[in-house]
């Protein structure tokens, strides 16, 4: 459907999630992500509030790339100061589905429940989860690996965008 | 705020949770807590679907309860043939918070990521979880044990009705 | 496929819509609804809050009918207190949707801009509207007439549920 | 809050709504209002589906402005291919809500019920509405004035940009 655009126009988008707070090392780590993927040309979306989130648009900021803040409140200037574009979505934590449906992979980075629920509704979808420090899952005594350990912000990125390419583009 | 009714009037309400397809053991177990929910005289909430959800609200149908099943589609005839009062959110996976939200306490069997994102709503608002035979939890490589573990459908509701009286009822 | 119940069985659901601040004139007109829903066995859905909704739910208790009330909020507590089922969606406004879709008519009192996306999302959807001193549309200059006028509570009950046996009732 | 930018770093963002499908007179009057908000520097968000929605993309993009499109799916190839930025909500028609409360106006293009529930949503928050051909209120036998008439593209814009300013942006 979409045949505007040739393929070299098309842009990924990637998903960065985690705690609203986070700790200095985690911010560190946040703000590597945003750094890295806006060298790479990709757009960031987040949750558009503190904590992880704020640090990855920062990154991103830092190296000119896009930076999109899907909020739960109907006011746009809830955001924070390196969200570019904020979607105001007035829907609260169900803007969860929205921060991980709108990107094809999604980058965790430690984060509390809200976090967790993103990786679920992100797996359920099939859409890949690269996980840095984060949550790990077992289901009735197995050990599920459907989120992909990575060993630090640049190979985070690099599997988030390789696993990108496997998803259909709009 | 709630002035009108006497203590005695108010109702607990528990939320059933879980896959909208499953085993028929699982669906046995669903049964056997949807039973003795209604016969201790909960409201039944869920998400209004098959497997777990239609399970559960058969048993308390079979004993007399009151069922409500919370839709993600906007259309009503969708729910499973044994919901009463049906709610037709029109906002797709968004309702599972309301699921959770909605319920002082929640019964967690079994279940897919669609159960996992609902977990993962209940906990970030303090709402208890029971779990049958569900996900375990990890983060930064430590077990959480916030899901609590029962062994059987009466086990179940005993600590699901215990752990509601906790919370304010409306 | 809702198999296991007779016709017989099905209840009406109506949802009553308007302000969450009202007139003492209209508190008096939305508790008349209630009553009247209440009288002949319908189930009355509506947004949980003050006002209108507040005197339609009193209306509703006084008769002892069942009422629902479908929270903007994550807390059931937030409801007024003739609430009788709490359904806290967590959504914010986009519980608006829930409010008319749960229903197979819709009875609109006064009401603001709320109540006009509410008239809106029934009408969408072809759920009859029947409204009492409420909202009256023109498009491109031309008077709408999918708003059903009553004259009073009686009237608005009696057209609502001649207009709620067309849908299917689930 | 927003302090790593200065004033002259914000874009203004506008919605415009209207009808799925439309005439090929709407159609020309959306793809107008598209070029001109591009022209004028302006990010145009939209629901992201066909008709009105499209044309104003289309215009944008002609004139080299960004689109964004807040899908009810959670799909992100259901958007017309004029968007450049697809945000999949996976909420249906609440993301309504996030369409216009992502805007500091909204532009209204002849449209149907769901367009009524857009402008609603924005009235009640104080967003200024300017509208082409669309809707016309009236409340209790009384003409609202609310909706803001505008006589071609031109005009609207412009009336949106400069009521636009009285809004905070993030």
């Amino acid at each position: 459907m979409r045949t505007s655009k040739s393929d070299s126009d098309k842009k990924i988008i990637i998903s960065v999630i985690g705690g609203a707070h986070c700790s200095d090392e985690e911010a560190a780590l946040a703000e590597s992500v945003g750094k890295e993927l806006a060298k790479r040309g990709v757009i960031l979306v987040c949750g558009g509030l503190g904590g992880v989130m704020e640090a990855a648009c920062r990154g991103a900021t830092i190296e000119a790339g896009l930076t999109i803040g899907i909020l739960p409140s109907d006011d746009s200037t809830t955001c924070n100061p390196y969200v570019q574009i904020p979607i105001a979505t007035g829907v609260g934590y169900a803007r969860n589905i929205a921060v991980v449906k709108s990107a094809q992979a999604v980058i965790a980075i430690d984060g509390d429940y809200g976090t967790l629920s993103e990786i679920a509704y992100a797996l359920k979808s099939g859409i890949p989860v690269i996980g840095l420090n984060t949550w790990a899952l077992a289901r009735n005594g197995q050990q599920e690996n459907s989120i992909i350990k990575a060993k630090d912000a640049i190979d985070a990125v690099g599997k988030a965008i390789s696993l990108a390419g496997g998803l259909k583009v709009p």
